[in-house]
């Protein structure tokens, strides 16, 4: 497979997660290297997420999980964002939050919880 | 739900993970506290694994990578067990290990291949 | 000791560390899962915190080097305050920062002195 | 108070939690940098352990949880042999390590529990 | 070598790194402990920075690698300024984000790449 | 630049990094996933330690800061090795360990020294 495949692959995986922000996420890489910016869409979301081995729910999980872990919470709210818009429900993620709380503690999901109730609170239609 | 349900659904979770040894992991708690055995099995196999929120397999695979990222060989080598036991295949893992090495860096998944490898090899009919 | 003890045990410790706002700690979890808020309070604050093992003080030493080490700001804050509310000197979380320094780097150190100093600047009465 | 003053402190600390091996901890320093190893001594043990701002067995509780929670294995086994040689209970670390679990997963709080197993077999008197 | 000399030479270094704000760093230090903020001067930056074993811009690389693994982003801002001071040039720091990429995760990086185009945006002259 | 030219200059890395075990460092990843291993070195070594924006011997003295404060042992004795082999000094790399320390806390040098020590041990002309 060619690397252009590929980067189709990343960016429509990408529109998947992020319907109208796909390209917004790497901007921050693209300012300051845009080979590098290409290379994350093409090996990070074309290459990895792109891989049939995990179907994209599985992997969405799997970023909140380890995002959660490691506390980047301006990444962290942006693949929230991206699991509610595949259709994983706000219970999944918070059992994602909690099971991660076994593993790397209380704290990294307390922080998850407050991000994942602004972004749901933000969505809510107004009354 | 009770807590002995908890707890006896926490056995039967690790009964499935680890059918031949659902009790060794819990041995070092027991060792020097055996109120806190019994609160792990109950809590965080009982009440987390056990929840229907998520299912297993999505449970051992979260499980897997927040333990690659972390570096902890001991429960890993264990987890790794685990989700090979109730039939994920070593191409889901080693997805597993890849997409972490995109959030943790690649240390980790090298590691963790290392660990599986030598599972792999272990299991392997002698011909 | 049933679960209704260690319940009414963890907000009676969380009544000490927060004597106005025991309750604002958890909300986070209650906002999206109201089984886990009340699951945080009987374990982690009855269940641990409350075990004469070791008492309330060293406890709250213990968290604030750890959350120094982590760098989880939010949570570092809310601690720090319950540590001064117990009557911890200020002197005795530097002193914690410090060996947090030896064990984790001196950037957790410098965070947790700048949210120190701030904590400790807004509760000077003004003159 | 003058350096030397500090290095003996240091030393003197030291030959509290180690009482047969107070000097083996820092070889590993010594061997490539000898003046990195007495400063370690002097800064570490002399003017971190040695402020009387904390007392040592709450300091020794501390570092117990921080290296707990970094899975440093070597330098957690020779600081569990140094709580207990200055009278912390077995009970005591057991407690540090579920708190450490709270704050930084189960999984740490494992790898510990079994350090400390295998440290109180081989002191226990042969019957 | 007397202590004055490493103070010296720890405030000449800073100078280098920042010759506007050289004092500015360790404030939140002096405010709660001012011996524990001529500790650091003397020894992180005299004894440490200062000493040739390595040159300045090597180990300002390395503190840029190392602060961009932990997430402390209060700090990476500092030191990210520092280097740009003394003439490590954006594309250098670029490598360094995608070196560290490798080892630490992608995340790391992309925090760091936001941090360094909020810098040089605000250094850019108005045209 | 082709693929081809990126998987040559990154086996060209790392044979100067590793002159008789250039190949022995991917056969984790070889054995359960072929072109993950050709990724690695072609992304890893071909396009970042290729990346001529550093040069092999800052990006040398990085990577061993970096798996200095993770605490990765299996891979930081290769890339200690690997620095040695290219001609980077014993004390050089004390010096990262030191300035790590600062950053990452001292039992992260610690392990660090030990492994070094075991290298250069190791490598001493019997007498």
């Amino acid at each position: 497979m060619a690397d252009k495949e590929l980067l189709a692959r990343g960016w429509a995986v990408r529109k998947r997660l992020w319907p109208d922000s796909e390209r917004s996420g790497v901007e921050v890489f693209r300012a300051l290297d845009p080979e590098y910016a290409e290379f994350v869409v093409e090996h990070a979301y074309g290459g990895t997420y792109g891989d049939p081995a995990l179907d994209l729910r599985t992997r969405s999980l799997l970023t909140c999980a380890l995002l959660t872990a490691a506390g980047r919470a301006r990444l962290l709210n942006r693949h929230l964002r991206g699991a509610l818009n595949i259709g994983i429900a706000p219970a999944e993620l918070v059992a994602v939050f909690k099971q991660t709380a076994l593993y790397a503690g209380m704290p990294a999901a307390n922080d998850a919880f407050k991000l994942l109730k602004e972004i749901l609170d933000e969505r809510k239609p107004a009354v």
